[in-house]
């Protein structure tokens, strides 16, 4: 099979804004959204996140017992009273081939495991004389996700190959180009064996899958076993909205940005911006501030991580909809590598990223602090005294770099980044 | 309700020999064997363990996801290819029946929470407008055994409450006295609020019972909450026909001991003596020697443990029926109060109890080691110089304590036990 | 050598009152207080505590470098100045052989270890031909007072013993009946040579020496190594007059009670009744209230710890005099054994301890809540029910058991205490 | 002042081959040899390690209580037995003023804190109207070196500056250019306050002076503090010529590479190559292989950590000279930054680092395993697909890139070290 994610891919997630009763109209609204405004800057997946087999689904919670929708091999499929063009048996594909034809990619959330109501009925595996009751692990749950059991990846690893196999083989019928899989990255060390199995399952399958493990943190010190068998992993429990959220994100960052590259990303979750969570009622959307939001893009671009949005699209304003369209920010996630922070203290933060082809060095500052503050560092301090000339990319400002210093008053928790020439 | 197990209780219990496989002619014939020989000895209870309700039940293993035999409101019961007595929906009632009429006493085991097949089925919970799948946390699971969820007794109290309600009623109509509930007694602090509600279902159910919690060890610091809630818990996790478990059992009886009284005792698990583990294979006779089998009934009498027999009492041999009916070494277990350890080391320990009537003392000496020892107390060292005579309780010797010492030369890893008077 | 500390010590310590500074004025007149007010009583051990070989001594506080008093072997003197019979030479020999002269005993303080200054002036050590260089242990010292460094117990042990028996030989010669050794029991396991050299020095000295290790907690798994080389041990870190101090102490007795025997006491530490720390400035009282006094008084009697007065006892008022001189109360120090709570909650407990003569049972009743309230027990469900009557030890009550219980009201932070007959 | 260790520092440390009893006549042999075969590669401080001031050290080992060399003022000088240029009271000031003249620097050891003996003698700090033993903390010391007490940074930080100003003083007349300040670095929180004091003193004396922190390992958490405060600190204990230790640096330097730079340095200790511990008897050669020395310097020059020569250098051979003298691999430690690994496994690593002036990127392959192995990676893979030419820097092998690959066949425990350039 052909490599994936050799960049930070970028895209759309329905989870913070629809919960798990996201719908077939709510994504097939998004992805056109998507087409029109922001697949020229490199947005391309479409992802449905958790639960798009349960006809009941609501909100943001989770319903026990419900009964899930399955095929005759326990393998979990869209429920068609959500996702009408499921209808006849087939599943994702209509929606995926749609989303294909719009220039996109289509991605789905799943849970690690079995259904436990395939267990229960004792349903065949297909491509294997098992039946899901041999391949379940009975006491394998997710902590917060009634659905499913974790596989017998240790004593009947035959059985819950062929059942992550016969999962993946429909994925990849769909259509399927991303699988988030969940309940499996923070699970480390007992989840090492289904990770594997799962990774082994997606690139054997016939078609170029990208695979993302959540929930976060994942733990460091698995970092090449996740570099080896997953392409994203979250580094954080999930992300939303709240500033302290966002400035604990910089330590994560620190301690794994040697470790992005290639195929291997790691993923600092879902970027809430816009209209959010309609499930809660009145139309909400992001508490973050405009300078918080810059902070957040910064971030995620320097440190390279994946960029999924989590608003609905379709309500973005133009502030939201600039944000995403930056394309030289955006250029950092493809044009950089070996970024890390140069220090932080509790009240600012540093990175630097050389550009991979030698030309120049981006440089991004950030106010934590709750009041504006000049961030300036000696360029010869940084080993950047040989750079003659900088750009700030959200202003599009020409910093000059005279006395040697680069220095910038930047908003509270608000960032400016610059691009150095020599 | 009476009060119940004002004294240790003794019994016999099917899991040493049985496993998960016992059935209702193997319970018979060791009532049948308990009345003939032991009762006069204040044996009593007759216990049948665990998974008496699933049919396909074949040793101490448990299968996942076999078909459990439950009424139309989920609660378990007997099935009938085992227990042929339980035909017709009587349940228990037949064999309960009959073992009184033998002027013993039933128990049986339970497992925390409700089955899961009954969650999945939603079943109704009787005597509620409640159903399974609203009284199940599908979180809350048993490490080791595949049967049941947990209820929830802290989101959804009335439905908890009236499922644990509803199975005790179902057990004291079938005329149980003992109910030993497992996958509890570690478990705290989760199972707390579950422990209250079960034993809140015990006591108000019309029938005296006897409520006593495994798995252990119980943690020390919940002693207080286990003796007002429970009448027996276990401090240790299963005990077998080991040595290193015998010697360790020492240090948990020196924690327990100040916490035994009546109604709430405890408890140092299953006497694995005479034959165990039938579905093994070859017979399987305990690995302890004579001298440990002396230590261990020393121990468990001078610490007031419950008396539960782990043996297939029918292929009791002279030395087993002797061990178990020593009525001077027994009545310790009645007669004394404020037993403690006077000193432990890796060699040896002693321990005493007074008779509550204030007519003596019992002293037990342990030899640890693995050479015959004399272990000797001068009587004045432990404020006992007062005792003039003492006798020997399983040797029936008189023993000397001129020179203000009690001396005696004990077996490797065996135990005396005197009776001291003035 | 006989025996000591058969029964637990009562007696006197200038710590509370007086702190560092203690003087020899002061240690007459407490002593004669006692020998006119409590000997008779059972009163009888005068200890001088920390430093009194230092000069300028002046408070609760330690002074950093300060000269110590010490003669040619590096081993510490009385400071004169405060201290005049220690004149000449003679150590602390006439103020002993005085208070022996009353009838009463007489115990030091001492630190673990050899003075910081014979180790840098590098002094003989008597009796071998080692330094107090190669004695000290240069690593080993005491995390608040500054004046030793331990012992090489394990790397130089001849020149250790060789050091540690001087000294106890000094003491000998001076008549020191008790030593409370400190820097060393909460320093467990690193402490545990030294305590064992510490134990054999006293106790190959020539003279009956009572040992009592200091601070506390001692760790309970150390129990049997305390029991074995020690008389008294600290079970709690020093012990002052608030009342959060001595409700934890319940927790503490309920731990340690069983290890209590003949020769070797847990230690509650100190009574810190009437007046305390004459340094602090104005006058200075107990802040317990007298109900909280007739709680700790019990709750030490009870679990038979050693009873060492904190006051300055010639300001003792008639209150303080008169729980003092409960002789009822303090017999159950001599005649009871097998103490321990039946239960102990957040707002109550309740202990019992049988006579060692079989002619009854103390039980004492503790409220543990801010409001005064009924304690009672029902006689049967604590194996009680053979008494059949009572009298209440503090106030000379006799209490009925009429019904079957035993029922008190106990004003808040107070304590009953009983003794049942048949 | 200047800026110091804007490049990683590179010289020679007296501990490795003669311990505590290095004396000048050999300080100055190793001086001659770097003047002669080093200086031109960069190395330049000479350092003199632990307890110069002790006349009677003869080892790796400290002598409790030994007597030290200081002034008036509690400031340690040479021992003129060792040092005899420090005669007449100009501590280092001739052998500095020598070793300057060769153009090379010179370095010293100091412990934290005051001595011991300063505080019992109670000396005056110089520039201040307290005293030593106002200065010591006497709860304060090494757990493994008798010769100090700690400072009262926190209760006494106005005479603790005092003294550690009044000793970088007399370092900056001496001529001193670099400090490696023990006891400190490993010790954190506890030491914080004290480094911050030891660094303002070490920056306002009025000469450059390089402050290095030991031992380690320094906690991860306080890297910026450490970068703030520090120029150099210890990443490990003490680091010797065993494969373990060197393999495990690798998991060291990864997480400490991001915090590298000019002024702050992680410092992975010294290079265990050569002669080494003369004082251990039979001349001591490491035990390194050669291939794990190509390890170790490629290492430390990858991830730009100081070197610092363990070996008694006038007795280099061949080997240990042009493993010393590699101009294009020591070039890495001046002319990269961004340095990070892309992968590590046990029984592989490689490690990137792009030049500063964009020119090319050096990368190193790592075969941590006991066979020789063929590293390979797919230069698309980690973004490296622009290179097209390679060199290797220990051989001066030109690599073909061709077909995309750099690969190489490594001996076991060996590194190469590559330069692609576009």
């Amino acid at each position: 099979m052909g490599k994936v994610a050799m960049v930070p891919p970028m895209g759309w997630n329905s989870w913070d804004c629809y919960g798990a009763a996201v719908n077939e109209e709510q994504v097939r609204a998004n992805a056109a959204y998507m087409e029109k405004y922001l697949k020229e800057y490199g947005w391309e997946y479409v992802c449905v996140d958790i639960e798009w087999y349960q006809p009941t689904a609501d909100s943001h919670e989770y319903h026990a017992f419900a009964k899930l929708c399955m095929d005759e091999y326990g393998r979990l499929i869209p429920a068609e009273n959500r996702f009408p063009s499921a209808a006849g048996g087939v599943g994702f594909k209509k929606l995926a081939d749609d989303i294909h034809a719009m220039g996109l990619k289509f991605g789905i959330h799943i849970m690690r495991g079995i259904p436990r109501q395939a267990a229960e009925q004792n349903l065949p595996v297909l491509g294997s004389d098992q039946t899901a009751a041999q391949v379940a692990n009975a006491h394998s749950i997710c902590a917060w996700n009634p659905d499913m059991y974790g596989c017998r990846c240790e004593d009947n690893e035959e059985g819950a190959r062929a059942y992550y196999n016969s999962i993946f083989r429909l994925y990849a019928e769909w259509g399927v180009d991303y699988v988030k899989c969940d309940d499996i990255a923070r699970e480390y060390p007992q989840c090492r064996r289904e990770i594997e199995l799962i990774s082994e399952a997606a690139r054997s399958c016939g078609r170029d899958i990208v695979l993302s493990l959540s929930p976060g943190p994942a733990p460091l010190e698995q970092a090449e076993h996740l570099k080896k068998y997953a392409n994203l992993w979250r580094i954080t429990d999930d992300f939303w909205d709240e500033w302290d959220l966002l400035k604990a994100m910089f330590e994560r960052a620190e301690k794994w940005c040697i470790h992005a590259g290639p195929g291997h990303w790691p993923d600092a979750d879902m970027l809430p911006v816009g209209a959010l969570k309609q499930d809660y009622g009145a139309a909400n959307w992001t508490k973050f501030t405009k300078d918080e939001q810059y902070t957040m893009m910064t971030l995620w671009c320097m440190m390279r991580s994946p960029l999924i949005v989590g608003a609905e699209l379709t309500k973005n304003d133009d502030f939201t909809l600039g944000l995403l369209t930056n394309k030289e920010v955006l250029d950092i996630e493809k044009e950089s590598f070996c970024a890390h922070p140069l220090y932080r203290t509790d009240e600012e933060c540093v990175w630097i990223a050389p550009r991979k082809d030698g030309t120049g060095v981006y440089a991004a500052f950030f106010n934590l602090a709750d009041a504006a503050r000049t961030i300036a560092i000696a360029l010869a301090d940084w080993e950047l005294d040989e750079y003659t000339s900088a750009k700030e990319l959200w202003s599009g400002d020409t910093v000059s770099l005279d006395g040697g210093k680069l220095s910038r008053c930047v908003n509270p928790h608000c960032a400016a980044v610059f691009f150095l020439v020599r």
